[in-house]
Order: C-alpha cells, then structure tokens, then sequence
C-alpha cells in the first residue's frame, strides 16, 4: 500500500491522479490532499478518499472549507502545503501545484525523503540545481508525470546515459501552428486556450501555444536526465502520439507512444517500476493513419529559443525566465498585452537580469519575485506605449 | 575480444555483419566463416578478416576456393558448416544461412554453448520447439539479428512478459501494397524483387512482397520472446522506419526506429548489452516528414494469415509451410508458377500434412523434405493444368 498526498488535487493532475487511484484502491492510500483555492472539489474529494489532511493554500478559501465542515484536518498557507507534502507516514508526494507556489513543499517533500512524481515544472526549472542534489543525497526517487519526461524516462529504463546521443522531446506545436507570424499577432486568449490535443489547465496551454511549455521541459530534462543542453531536441508532432523519443550512440531511436491521455504518465509513475493494467485504451495507429514531424519554426517560437538560452545562461537565468513567463501569460490572458508580446516581455525581463548562482531556495524565490516585479513593469510600459 | 564464426558471410546479412567488425577490430576476431558457394567473395573476405577455418557448403566451390590456395583451413558440406559453427574459442555465431540448411549449424552451436546472433529465421520456424529449451539448458543466448526482433528486444529491455500485451511487428507491405488482387497474379520476379526499403536476398525480397517473411516473423516472436500467438500481432508501415513494438497492460506503446539498414540490429547483437557508436546515420523524423500505418489485408497476401494458421495448428505445420514456401518462391523465381500461386501450393501442401510432434531435428528435416517434395509435385501438376 502506497501512501501519498497529493498537491494540486483539483487541477487537471490532481484530478486525473485520483481517477487511477480510485482504479487501485488495494495499491495506494490518499494521506492528504492540498489545494490552491478550489474548495468545492475538494469537499467532494475528501468524501471520497478520506484523507487525513488538507491544506488550501487561500486563506479564504481554507475558511469557506472549515464552514464546511468536513471530516478531516484542514491547514493552510504554505505552511500548510509544506505540512501536507512532508506528513509522517506519506511514501510519495504526487507534486502538481501550477506555477512557484510549488517549489517549496516539493523541495521541503524531498528534503523529508519523499519519493516525488513531479508535475509541476517549476521545481526543476526554478531550483534543478538544488532539488536535484538533495534528492540524490536524500536516496529520493523524482518520477517524471509530464507525458513527455516520462516518455524518456521509459525509453531509458536505466540505460547507461554514455550511449544517449539525444533526447528529442515532441511537441504537438499548438493549436497556432499553421499561423504566419504576423497572424499570431491577432490571436485571442480563447483561440490560444484550445489545445489540439490535450486537456489542460489555462497557463499550460497558453505555454503550448508559444512552446513555452515545451522550452520548460527542455529544462527539466537537463535536470531529470543529467544531460548537456545540446543533447536535448525538440521535434514537433501534432497528433502527440509519441510522447518522446531517446537516440542512441549507434543510431537506434527508442520512443514512446499511447493515446494522449495524462492517466498514462501519471500511472507509470506511481506503478513504476510495475505497470499497471486498465489505465488506457490500445492505441491503434492504423486507425490514426499517419503521424507526422516538422522541425520547430524558431521565428514562430521564440519561447523555445529563449529558454536555450536561459539554459545556457544558467544559474537564476531560467528561474527568471519562467517567472518573467508566468506574468506574460497572466497578462495575455487578462488582454492586456499580445500574444506575440509574451516572448517579447520574457526576453527584455531576462536581458535585464544579472545571472547569479541561486544557492538558496530562498534566493531563487527572491530571484524570481524581482523577475516577476520587473515583468509587471515591462507589461504596464508596453501598454502604456 | 568476441571471437566470432559467420556462417553466411557473403550473404547481406553477413557482409553486413564483416562491414561492423571492420569498424570495431578492437572488440571482435574472426575465428571462422561459412558460405554456400559464394568462394569468390570469400576469398576477399579471407584476406581481410584472416579467419582460422572456412567452410563451403558446395562441395564443387570448396574445391574451386581449394585451388585458389588461401592461408586458411577449407571445410566443407553441411559437416564444414557445423564444423564452423561448434569450432573450439568461438563466443558467438552469426547465424546467418538463408534457408532450411541454416537450421542444424546453428542447433550445434547452440550444443556447443555458442551464443547465437540469429539472423536464419528457419531455426526457429522449424525447430523453435527444439532450439528454445536446448538454448535454455545450455545458457546461451539467442540475439536477434531481424530488424524487427531486434526492434522488440530492444523495447522490452528485460521487461518482465507479463505486462506486455502485444508485441507488434511493422512490415513494409513490400512492392506491391497498392496492387488489386487481380494485378498481383501478373506481377514478374523482377518486380518482386525490387523492395522499397531494404537491400536484401532474392528469397526474403519475394517473401517481403507476399509477407510471407512477416509471417515468418511472428513465429520467430513466438518463439524468441515466449508469447502466445493471440499476442503477436502485424501493421503495414511502408516506410520501415518503425521497427516494431511493443504495446504493455497499461497502454503504453514503446517503439525502436532507426535509417532503414540491417547494420542496426546487426551491431546490436554484436554489442549487446552495450551499444556501440558510429552505426547508423542519425534519424532524421522532419525530414522523413510522415510516417503512416495501415491494417494489413489478408486477402492481398493469404501468406500472413497462413501462418498463424500455421502456428496455431503447431508442431510440425510451420517446418511444412515452411517448407513449400522455399520451393513456391523457387518455382516463381524460375518463372514457373504466378506471384499468387506462391501462397496456393503453400496452403496445399499444409492441407496435406498431419501435424506430427518433431521430436527431434533429424524429425522435423524429414518432415522438411517431405513437405518440399511434395510442393515440387503440385508446382509440376499447377503447370500441368
């Protein structure tokens, strides 16, 4: 019996995690469930899986769920996620808290010895140089949820790393993939939420749009994977059948392949190193008729462009970035600025910033609150203009 | 240092095989080769690679190679091929003879306690009941040399066969996959011959066209990875860069790709568990730009369907198809019978056969000879008609 709890339970992971636990009631536990605001689903959770605690990150929202009354222990604050990640007696932290707020009860998780099945990007983006290390030091297993770092990680399955040649990531390209670049221009956060394939929050989809998401995951395969940035490609593929391909030294390629389905990833990674059976239909790639590949336009996708850069800039330069990018897309979604205005805000925040080691979590997080001040800024002037 | 006997040397698979050792003179020795009657090429081949012994199939070529008077040791008939293949100080054969003669050198070997990198598919079609166990009793392992099992091994990496589902053998359709049936009865050998992808013999090019060679195939499967029928399943892939696959209980589908040549897996058997650099060129998916799947039609080619009549009918029924089909293939060769007679006198002669249980390999070569008889006679009465 596996114990976990579970941050960002009612986001698209959480959600889809507790459907494949509520498939193998026998093989794992829900300890506690952690949430940023969305108090009604986790009501519902609660009757459903019993947890002992909760944490809701709101404060008004954990108030509105003490009116409700419910049988369990409620915390809250981040405190309260960092109480709910590192509680006694949990074996895995299933981490999918959207954005910054979910670095710290990850880090705190690892710190507490936690297994972690990392969803959110954030802790490997902002902090890979220091999660990494004290999950090696704490004997800490980090499982990849992303459809696509797991997709690798099932083609290594332990593989000598000496005889990877690249690891080459897919992207569906987004739904503005067919768009000129003067069209991005006019696109509608509404045009820019309709994921051709997958079904996913607001920031992770905005991010696909721009590959911004994609460029992230280049990053935390850096991370997961321990290789130089060169060794990471990325090819886009808009059925998003392969998941992700691994090249090896002698030219063989090993990929990964299922219907795009989050149940996929997020089961291998609380089974591994077990499958489980009844998680996904068969795919049948004769129905699909034909998958196909195109190289990344760079012009389109400056995003992705940007966080190679980042990348090999190091240190806070990727933490700066991502947070730089979290305010950009914030700011498309409210309709203050323009989709092509993102990578563009992202770039000038960035240009502004001088790289520094980030030796601290707390010094990546003050690192990534000025990038976020200095966003702001940038997107309040562009708007001015 | 492998030491290596390469009983087929001048066929493709072999010459293939002499092309990877040449690149890596380091970590293998040629301690022995064997060929059919190819004694031209096997005297450059002697030159090159300085094996101990040589063994020449055709009594008439070893005295022709005899006379060429090479710095070598010169065996020959099947008792020079088995020779070659059992000789002292030799880790690994390359089983690599086209066809039945192929079957007991390579059972010796393995008697011998040589690990066996197989390539000769009849080994197994004929005999897997014979050759898997005496494998197992011996502790030697059988690599796969086919493109496609080597693509099947490579995904399951050791995976425990309990959570595979299906493994699923991609084949190119061959030449003639957008033929009508009608047409097919009018196609010539030199058509046949010319497969898209792949550079091969005459025999597997022909067996390509009718898929008789995927049929082949999946008792190979059958009989290499321990797996019910029911679980072997094929896809047209026309492009043959997709290998094959393996779908697992959770549906998670791992695949191998690579350029299309036989070098690939080749090597693979070679290095194995290690993989060597400098194999194949990098594959290149965008520019490849598609890659497509179809269901196979079993009314186009009624070879593939015959085998796993074949299979599920069991013991000696596939050494029967088998059987006919090398002399089908023969007589279309000669002009003899149409392309879509082939799968016909195969289908007749099985019909002919009571399954036996092949107790032994002297057993299952009478039942061999039988069967190639007994197709010569209706391939005599077809033209008879």
């Amino acid at each position: 019996m596996k114990r976990l709890s579970i941050l960002g339970s009612t986001g698209s992971i959480g959600q889809n995690t507790l459907e494949v636990i509520s498939r193998y009631r026998d093989r794992f536990s829900v300890k506690a469930l952690a949430v940023r605001n969305n108090v009604r689903m986790l009501e519902e959770q609660i009757r459903e899986f019993r947890p002992e605690v909760v944490a809701v990150y709101d404060e008004a929202a954990a108030s509105e769920l003490k009116k409700m009354n419910p049988p369990v222990e409620i915390l809250q604050g981040e405190q309260g996620l960092i109480e709910a990640a590192t509680l006694d007696g949990v074996d895995m932290v299933v981490s999918a808290i959207v954005g910054s707020p979910g670095l710290v009860p990850t880090y705190e998780a690892i710190k507490a010895g936690k297994d972690i099945a990392l969803a959110t990007k954030e802790a490997l983006v902002m902090a890979g140089h220091l999660v990494m290390p004290e999950a090696a030091r704490r004997g800490v297993k980090i499982l990849p949820v992303d459809s696509e770092h797991s997709a690798v990680f099932q083609c290594l399955d332990g593989t000598d790393m000496e005889e990877v040649e690249k690891i080459i990531l897919t992207a569906s390209g987004g739904p503005f993939r067919k768009k000129s670049v003067q069209e991005l221009g006019k696109v509608t956060p509404a045009e820019a939420l309709k994921h051709p394939n997958w079904d996913m929050g607001k920031k992770i989809s905005i991010d696909s749009a721009t590959l911004m998401n994609k460029g992230l995951e280049v990053m935390e395969a850096y991370w997961l994977f321990n290789v130089p940035v060169e060794k990471i490609g990325v090819i886009l593929h808009p059925q998003s059948i392969i998941h992700s391909m691994v090249r090896f030294i002698d030219g063989s390629v090993i990929s990964q392949m299922s219907v795009p389905d989050m149940k996929g990833p997020i089961s291998y990674a609380l089974s591994y190193p077990e499958r489980f059976g009844n998680v996904l239909p068969a795919l049948n790639l004769a129905e699909i008729g034909e998958l196909t590949f195109e190289e990344p336009d760079m012009e389109r996708y400056p995003s992705l462009a940007l966080t190679y850069k980042a990348l090999r800039a190091g240190g806070t330069m990727p933490c700066v970035l991502n947070a730089a990018n979290e305010i950009a897309v914030e700011a498309f979604l409210d309709g203050k600025i323009l989709f092509t205005d993102i990578s563009r805000i992202v770039s000038d925040t960035m240009s502004e910033h001088t790289v520094a080691r980030g030796e601290t979590i707390e010094e990546v997080i003050s690192v990534s609150e000025w990038a976020k001040q200095r966003a702001k800024e940038i997107v309040e002037n562009n708007n001015g203009n």
